[in-house]
């Protein structure tokens, strides 16, 4: 059933404005904007918005709808879900906030949809929510107008959030981190449409490969418990939860009236079911990256290549830190190594190729390592300040060997403006790349931690790709 | 002593070289570029080299010469420190590597060279180091080509590393993220010119703020302690060490030879002395960004400002894990806040402006928050992609509230392109931005910690700003 939000051919937009700093106007325009189907405004007070003719009611509309957006006052929510029903609409998202997040008065309004919702047997994702932004059928019901918040380009990470503010930032960064998104749901209160339904049906989506989860607190545990566990037997499930703490919980409560529960126990059933936990918004997106771009390891030995000691230092560091391991490179890599590097280069683990470091020197211990059965994936430093360093040929050769080896290689290009040029043409190259070290290893660490708590098996083809 | 490196009226470069891809090269042309006095270079085989006259040796300069660098391979190091020392040049920056770190042969030549500085008294910082970059005698001795290392504009944040590669990509990060540079030191192996003295230069130095010092190991322990503890009680020191772990503890013996020791005793010694340890290279930025902006805070209550509620949910919970402390917002601040506030918007800690904030409810809400003695400081999370919200009007009006009141207030503006751009402008007016709330939050309590550790009193006057 909830398939049939994603891909409509129609949709009403209830509470449409011609106001331009209005919700119902916002929307409107990014419908007409992005939106290929058939769009109803309705609005009893108004005639013509955008040069769409508008409906008094939902009623008035000839046309099936197959999605209705409901974007009015709370108190007015209850009367509209039952237009609604009576017109067939199968399928609604409430944007509207005002509901049991905010008061006694809320709460029993929430009470009368939930009625409503079982006798007239549709479906409403929200209240107090974003909505849908599905970059393939291109429906769009966010409030937030394209020039502020950027649309990211097609990818195959989709996001479900509780919340619709993070849900907007992170998806507002994406461009910036290279990250491609399939879908996104905000789904607020959760009255009906709720994670475990969109974790299932993200579970069979052919666009979506790895599954942002910004929760509070999750309605069902049992169901929750089984879904999330196939789900991540077959795609990674990074999850944010949200009110941790007491502090939290109580904002929790009040955001959306979510009881957001004791976090040790939302923190191991994650663990028993295979779902990898971000510790921020910085790490969900860091690691969105990883598992949308590289392959996943086999295990965890991994080497460090650097051009500098100091990063190199703190690389292995945070390497034990998250529980990498660092075999020391073998006679036969350093014997090659060694006719290639200078004399004061340091071929341990982390190899340091020092300040002196060329493209060449960078790409061929890349792949002497990646070739060698010791690793099962590299982390990458790139110094493209370095004076002798052919950074074109660098950009255009070092994605050929990762590609090559189908392991993962996380890459770490540290610095200011013309550092950020370059970590943004590798990331256009399907390679992750990150501003600083410890971000690149804690992405490394959270592929490792999902291949063993899935207990996923290489596959027995040459690739080392077991998904 | 250790003041005459950074404010010379000539300098020597002993290995300068005509090819541009040349370590020799590109210092010189920095040098030419950036520094006022005189430059000598160094030479035995070359004429000229950018329109500058070529000497053979040290000894044929005539004038006087204040800083010489040695950027000339291990082996012929001995020698040419004994010629600086008998041209009476006192202060000798040697960028080479190739000694202890490297090998055996190596740290037979660094002992010779501890021998000579000793017999001829004169100060060395280095080697295997960039040397210094001083943003306001110009001096910069760094081998990294300024269109590829953004120089950081001038500022109050010095910064001592004992890593070449970390020091060199952190202050290409400064500009990126606002932060203005007094001086850098990368001070390598350290045979003579340490920590230690370096930190005693800072303490007494006017145009340093805040510094930061990256580490590896201390020469001296019982002297760190002393110097530490006075300089903290003074400036704060956002320390971060390198080798904290085994495989990080191997991989800095590489590195600077450093004996990086029990990470323990160091973060205990840290904790006593009053210095302020970042986890990361973020944090050390982050971190760096606060202190340079804004004033510290009295006390660890601070008020959460947001318009969506997940984000105050996060920020809540990364505010507890940090040990700050959220107080409820009183009946005064409340009654003043619903005259303004719509009837949905949430008026506890955190408060949640909701989607439909405009500039006028995040300015008068921040005010009435600092106005009041219960919250020493304020996290901001400042939402540009509302569309009710005046970004131009907050831009403006935001530093002048920030300011008036003299309590800290650390701001997020998380998303992409568009947040990036408002980041910037706030920066610029001294508003330190985050791009995550908890960057700001982990910031904020780290100048808390900064004020508990060093037992730093609020002045008397109406500042509540003890530094």
């Amino acid at each position: 059933m909830v398939e049939s939000f994603f891909n409509p051919k129609s949709v009403a937009l209830i509470g449409a404005s011609h106001e331009p700093k209005k919700i119902g106007y916002v929307i409107l325009e990014n419908l007409v904007k992005d939106f290929k189907g058939k769009i109803y405004p309705i609005n009893p007070k108004a005639n013509d918005i955008l040069n769409l003719k508008v409906f008094p009611s939902i009623k008035n509309v000839e046309d099936k709808i197959d999605v209705a957006i409901i974007a009015t006052p709370a108190n007015t929510v209850p009367s509209l879900l039952k237009e609604c029903g009576e017109k067939g609409v199968k399928n609604i998202i409430i944007i509207s906030g005002g509901f049991s997040e905010a008061s006694e008065e809320g709460k029993k309004i929430e009470e009368e949809c939930k009625k409503i919702i079982k006798e007239k047997k549709i479906r409403v994702i929200g209240p107090n929510c974003l909505g849908i932004l599905d970059n393939f059928s291109k429906l769009n019901t966010l409030f937030l107008p394209s020039n502020i918040l950027e649309r990211p380009k097609e990818g195959n990470v989709s996001f479900i959030s509780q919340s619709g503010s993070i849900a907007s930032t992170i998806i507002d960064c994406f461009s910036e981190e290279g990250i491609g998104l399939a879908r996104f749901v905000s789904y607020g209160n959760a009255i009906d449409v709720n994670e475990c339904d969109l974790l299932d049906f993200f579970f069979n989506d052919e666009k979506t490969k790895v599954i942002l989860f910004f929760l509070e607190g999750v309605r069902n545990g049992k169901r929750f418990i089984k879904i999330a566990r196939k789900v991540s037997k077959k795609k990674p499930i990074i999850a944010l939860k949200g009110g941790k703490t007491y502090s939290g919980i109580k904002a929790a409560l009040s955001h959306t009236a979510s009881l957001a529960g004791e976090y040790k126990i939302y923190s191991s059933i994650f663990k028993q079911v295979g779902i990898i936990e971000a510790e921020n918004l910085e790490e969900m997106l860091d690691f969105a990256k990883a598992f949308s771009k590289q392959p996943l390891p086999r295990g965890k030995n991994v080497v460090i290549i650097s051009a500098g000691g100091g990063l190199g230092v703190i690389t292995s560091d945070e390497c034990e830190k998250y529980e990498l391991y660092l075999p020391e490179v073998d006679e036969n890599i350093k014997s090659k190594l060694k006719e290639i590097l200078p004399s004061y280069a340091i071929i341990k683990n982390p190899i340091d190729l020092t300040g002196n470091v060329t493209s060449e020197t960078y790409l061929i211990t890349l792949e002497e390592c990646l070739k060698s059965n010791l690793f099962d994936g590299a982390i990458l430093i790139l110094l493209f300040q370095s004076p002798l360093t052919d950074n074109q040929q660098l950009l255009e050769e070092l994605p050929i060997i990762i590609e090559k080896y189908k392991k993962p290689v996380l890459c770490c290009s540290p610095g200011g403006k013309s550092s950020k040029h370059f970590r943004k043409i590798l990331e256009e190259k399907n390679i992750p790349t990150y501003d600083t070290p410890e971000r690149a290893v804690r992405s490394f660490a959270a592929m490792v931690r999902y291949v063993n708590l899935n207990k996923l098996k290489p596959q027995k083809d040459k690739s080392h790709h077991p998904v």
